[in-house]
């Protein structure tokens, strides 16, 4: 009998809530075929009662039940353990980088299920020279297979209730607009299409949310959903997508919930999270969409606020481990 | 003994669902201090056992239980009952003009609490030589003591568990940036303030979301935050309003609704609507702050697919009569 690859977990920031997570999902049972990519003493410093150190990820079978097996990449900065929660520190953002890097390597290898990333500080990581605004972009510049060659990829976000897939990430929204193209649109109805089809029976029903206020009603509040959003929407049809739209954004997420539509396109960041979080953030995940592997993510950040405190709730990313396992036998 | 004078609830677009949703709210006792301001026979048409045609206002204190009293403004167009369901008509937009236009008049010279509209139809009225947006722009330009004079108002949408006001609302999400300025920003500060003070005890919790994803990651994505909103937040501040932010969009309403604020405000129509409806619009009540009279209105529009069907449902027309009761006596 083959074992399955382990699922890896990379640990975050050092000085977030990440370890903390990781260490309480751990003692929930939730770990039983993962694998830590991090520094074993943050791991440690975050509660956990015994670490095992392992080399590789088929080592993993060997640890025993009550061991949390954490694999250190090579390249560590030295003292993470020490440095005070919740500061902002290069050095953090280097291994945070660090334990990503390794993670991409090893699951492209075959040697891990599925990356699930614990969060990381998007100032720690441009202190550490990584000006990556988020994991979905530096995740798709590692997908690259030259130089240049990066993927296209979709930040997904998923609850229960409501899946949504977002056409523009991380930009203001003076910017976003101009990054509403045909090709942005078209590229993410069959970034989700894809997905979308391997965890569900019948063709993915794909509802796409306007840009503007009531879809641009016809034309008066925005000329996007004439120009770019429907005919993007007609040429996905024509590939057999079953999208449809652009419908009013203020009802479309409320039709989805109610089942309606299997999953919803979002122009806007917030567009697209605002329904999402708005019944607690506890339950959603973050996956990436168009990725070589499969990756998912709790669907909050580093907490510096409360990190330390031993009162972060791991919820959110439980529900990214089980969702990473799901895709992944699925995919 | 002095009789406060009713509300006065205006028909809507004659053949969209306004004038079923009335009748409803009727039989199901919620117009016992009101008064319809419509078309007698479009009332009948829409399902009103009997109707008592009344001159002014004060004559409602006389009709029999059973009978929903109406008052027909002077210059109706005739044969408004006999139109096809759910057909955009310019006799149906100037129809809902001249019943809005007389309830202002009357809830002006006191005959009246506060209006409460049934939805409208803005290509009718467009056709019919109207171009408003809405009835907010419309109510605006009519509370304009002279021409030009046009008092600021906001939007807000309310439900059991959130209240919502709007800086921007009918214009494309690139003009509505624009728009997006101090003053804009101060002046719905200052509305949503005078407003809810008239409805709570303690000085009203005040959140601004911002405009940009993650409020605009300090200045990465996006300048609006510093440059526009924070200061109007300070300035606000500054004359004793409890506002505070700019937060990041996507969890900024989720908070409001487990009680950390009373109201938010929100810089663009679908920031703020999509959370206000997600758990269904059947509880959402649109108000007009800023108006020298009480305003409300259900939270949805005319739904001429389904007109004339009697399958539309009150509840939301039934909670803005509620809401305009309540605020009638708060202010």
């Amino acid at each position: 009998m083959t074992l399955r690859p382990p699922l890896l977990v990379t640990m975050g920031d050092a000085v977030g809530i990440g370890p903390e997570i990781v260490v309480k999902a751990f003692a929930a049972g939730e770990l039983a075929d993962a694998l830590v990519v991090g520094d074993p003493a943050v791991v440690r410093r975050a509660g956990a009662p015994m670490t095992a150190v392992v080399d590789a990820p088929a080592d993993r079978a060997g640890v025993p039940p009550g061991c949390l097996p954490v694999l250190a990449p090579p390249g560590l900065p030295a003292g993470l353990a020490a440095l005070p929660w919740g500061v902002v520190d290069a050095r953090c953002g280097a291994a945070a980088a660090r334990c990503i890097e390794h993670a991409v390597v090893l699951v492209r290898q075959g040697q891990g299920a599925a990356i699930v990333t614990a969060p990381i500080h998007k100032e720690a990581l441009a202190a550490a020279g990584l000006p990556y605004p988020g994991h979905t972009e530096m995740l798709q510049a590692l997908a690259a297979d030259t130089p240049g060659a990066a993927p296209p990829v979709r930040m997904m976000l998923a609850n229960d209730e409501l899946r949504v897939v977002l056409v523009t990430i991380h930009q203001s929204v003076r910017r976003a607009i101009d990054a509403i193209t045909f090709d942005a649109v078209l590229d993410t109805l069959r970034i989700a299409h894809r997905a979308a089809r391997a965890w569900l029976a019948a063709p993915p029903r794909i509802a796409v949310a306007g840009l503007n206020p009531h879809a641009g009603e016809g034309g008066l509040f925005g000329d996007e959903e004439q120009r770019v959003i429907a005919p993007a929407i007609a040429a996905a049809q024509a590939e057999g997508i079953a999208a449809s739209g652009p419908f009013a954004p203020d009802t479309v997420f409320m039709r989805a919930r109610r089942g309606a539509f299997d999953l919803v396109v979002a122009m806007l960041h917030d567009h697209g999270l605002i329904p999402v979080k708005y019944l607690g953030v506890e339950q959603g995940v973050n996956v990436t969409l168009g990725l070589p592997f499969v990756r998912t993510s709790p669907d909050h950040g580093t907490a510096f606020d409360i990190a330390g405190q031993g009162v972060a709730d791991p919820a959110s990313l439980v529900a990214a481990l089980r969702m990473a396992r799901r895709l992944a036998v699925l995919s």
